[in-house]
């Protein structure tokens, strides 16, 4: 992700707030006991523009969709929207025509609970495919939060909160963004932690803006930031049938987006909210316990690029090695070697934080090098560039170690 | 793989002896000190044919080939061979021209010992990535093989064992063979666990036969049984740089491979031991705990059909669920819907051993269903078919769970 390391344009100044950052935004969260186990912990969240807004959505590519994605594309051909409805514990994945129905029905009763057309509310879900949502269980918690909608920061929390599944934090980012002597505020909250891989998987992410944005430009920079963020992460490879990024854009702020410099400067601001929220998804990987920035260049073109890096970042031998704080450059080269992309081995090189391991496709390092090396890998972060040496194409992307624990997370969904 | 439950044709009758049943082999295996750490293991073996053989080889389709990849296919263009030397502790994987170049000298080596000229014989390395051939280790130990090759299957299972690294048992298998009145013998030995995908990865093979078999059949064969089994497994996605599949067939038997009969019972023949071989890493895969015999149909396509296959058996998930005795038919849809094959999700059903988990995408079990379908996927060893209704196209594989053991033995690769 190119933005992990940039440095933040200087009209962008972080702000608390999350989803409430931006002016004319409410939320709240309830607690509805859809999550099967444990004790009862807030599993529902409302987020509400207070005027009608411009919206645009990015869906997951899985062909199994799950009712709310269906749902909520189908309610955003009109390109806008007043609220977002979200919940965890329960994908509504899986669910055939009953699962539809019950999607229908809680975006009813948020409608009738806010005073608005169902068309205009958006929904999101998470949690365990294949069991029928719990309506009974929701509605009660959609009409409590749709009274308890608040502008303040800490409303804002419980609802990062609430979509919360096996993530250990919530994931809030905001940004005022200067525009000449205007400023307009940008915010959004994500939750991720399993299933996550390019193409985004298992993540929702709800993004608001005060500023004014005509729909056809939100949807193209919403496209655009996506596969430059949240596609450009990977925890374990799987995607799923729930993945959303939503933008409400409500001209609360009255700043107005329609020349090519405010373009710039909005598509900036998405940008870092975004790579903020898919960074943070990456660090609270399930069971994660590095970071690695995986950098290939050099490739035949950009797509070979991103196949090297997709299949590196996905090899669960060389997502183990990182785990294991082994810079092992032969599992990366032979993942590379397999992912379908113009390679020549012997122009291969692998470096770690600017160390070489392996040059021509060859180890170069004595033993002092090795030990830098085994310093290197051991850390929380650090980046691994792949040089090809075959042309221009390049690719970034943000991925984790796969560690004991992921499989213990993982080896039963009842959890979630 | 479709044998995994056939029964063995009535002509085939088990017999010990590995790659020493069929008449006319000998082996021996030595300790060379290859590997790093630990007391001095087998290492090294060698498997070599009292008269000329036919031989053919399957290698990986990894980019990034090992030099005993190049070199035995390169020695293999003639169409015959007379030894195969194999070690463990060093892949010669990612090594260059000094790879290459000790390749040949161990290639060198066992020609003078035994005799032979260096293009007689094959080579195969299985182990650490990256390090140059320790070959004046290794000159000892191919002395002292050469002189002590045997007829017995207590050599055939040293050199089983010396080429094992994670392995926990050494895997054989071998028949005789009735043609006509007749009978000639085959059989083989095998080394897997790790880095096992389609498309074989780090597993190295060696079948000989006493059979008369002409170069073309053998080369068109081998490759047709080992599409059907080898490349039909998968314990962890990953594919190595060393894969490979030897044949050897010296005519000792005075059974000659000429007629379609004759050449249909040599492929029936084949096929089980290779079945067998394959069956037998799947089980030792790198802390497996259950093997699973995945069984698409109703695909599109073949294509579709092992696509839908591959992603189902190499989604972290899924393996995690098969750990935990999860029957979670969710994964299951989910990854097969990001397969990249034609799909309706509605149309889907899913099975554990002929009980129905999804009908048409969605759950179909009360909860004494459910409770059987926990302990079908508590098994040691189950079946799923996921029944996509769309066409004819299937596909069969077996596979593996994934466990925390699994990520344990891979944190380095030191201890290979």
């Amino acid at each position: 992700m190119s933005s992990s390391k940039s440095i933040t344009p200087k009209n962008l100044q972080r702000i608390p707030g999350g989803v409430n950052a931006a002016r004319g935004f409410l939320s709240a969260a309830a607690s509805c006991g859809i999550k099967r186990t444990g004790p009862l912990r807030p599993d529902l969240c409302l987020v509400v523009s207070e005027e009608p807004a411009t919206a645009a959505g990015v869906f997951t590519t899985n062909l199994v969709k799950a009712a709310p994605v269906l749902l909520s594309r189908s309610h955003l051909e009109k390109g806008s929207a007043r609220a977002v409805l979200l919940n965890s514990g329960n994908a509504n994945a899986c669910t055939g025509v009953p699962g539809l129905r019950a999607a229908e029905q809680t975006a009813n009763a948020t409608a009738i609970a806010l005073g608005l057309h169902a068309d205009e509310v958006l929904l999101c879900s998470t949690g365990r495919i294949g069991v029928q949502l719990p309506v009974a269980k929701m509605l009660p918690g959609i009409s409590s939060a749709a009274l308890a909608l608040k502008k303040t920061p800490a409303a804002a929390t419980a609802s990062a909160r609430s979509i919360m599944t096996s993530d250990s934090v919530p994931k809030q980012s905001a940004y005022e963004v200067k525009v000449g002597r205007k400023t307009f505020r940008i915010g959004g909250m994500s939750k991720g932690a399993g299933m996550i891989s390019p193409n985004m998987a298992t993540m929702l992410c709800v993004i608001t803006t005060d500023a004014t944005v005509p729909t056809s430009f939100l949807r193209k920079v919403l496209g655009d930031v996506t596969s430059r963020t949240f596609n450009c992460i990977t925890v374990d490879g799987d995607c799923s049938t729930n993945d959303t990024v939503l933008t409400l854009a409500n001209g609360a702020s009255s700043v107005e987006i329609r020349t090519i410099p405010e373009k710039k400067v909005f598509a900036e601001a998405l940008h870092a909210v975004c790579a903020d929220l898919a960074r943070a998804i990456v660090a609270d990987g399930e069971g994660t316990s590095r970071v690695i920035e995986l950098i290939v260049k050099g490739a035949k073109t950009e797509a070979d690029a991103t196949r090297v890096g997709r299949a590196i970042a996905n090899s669960q031998l060389v997502k183990c090695a990182w785990a294991g704080a082994d810079p092992n450059w032969g599992r990366i080269l032979d993942a590379a070697g397999y992912a379908g992309a113009s390679l020549d081995p012997d122009k291969v090189d692998i470096a770690y934080n600017g160390t070489l391991a392996a040059k021509n496709g060859m180890g170069c390092q004595d033993l002092k090098g090795e030990a830098l090396l085994r310093k290197i890998a051991a850390k929380k972060e650090f980046s691994i560039v792949v040089d090809l040496h075959l042309g221009k194409g390049e690719a970034r992307l943000l991925t984790t170690d796969l560690t004991e624990d992921y499989v213990r997370l993982n080896l039963s969904e009842f959890s979630l």
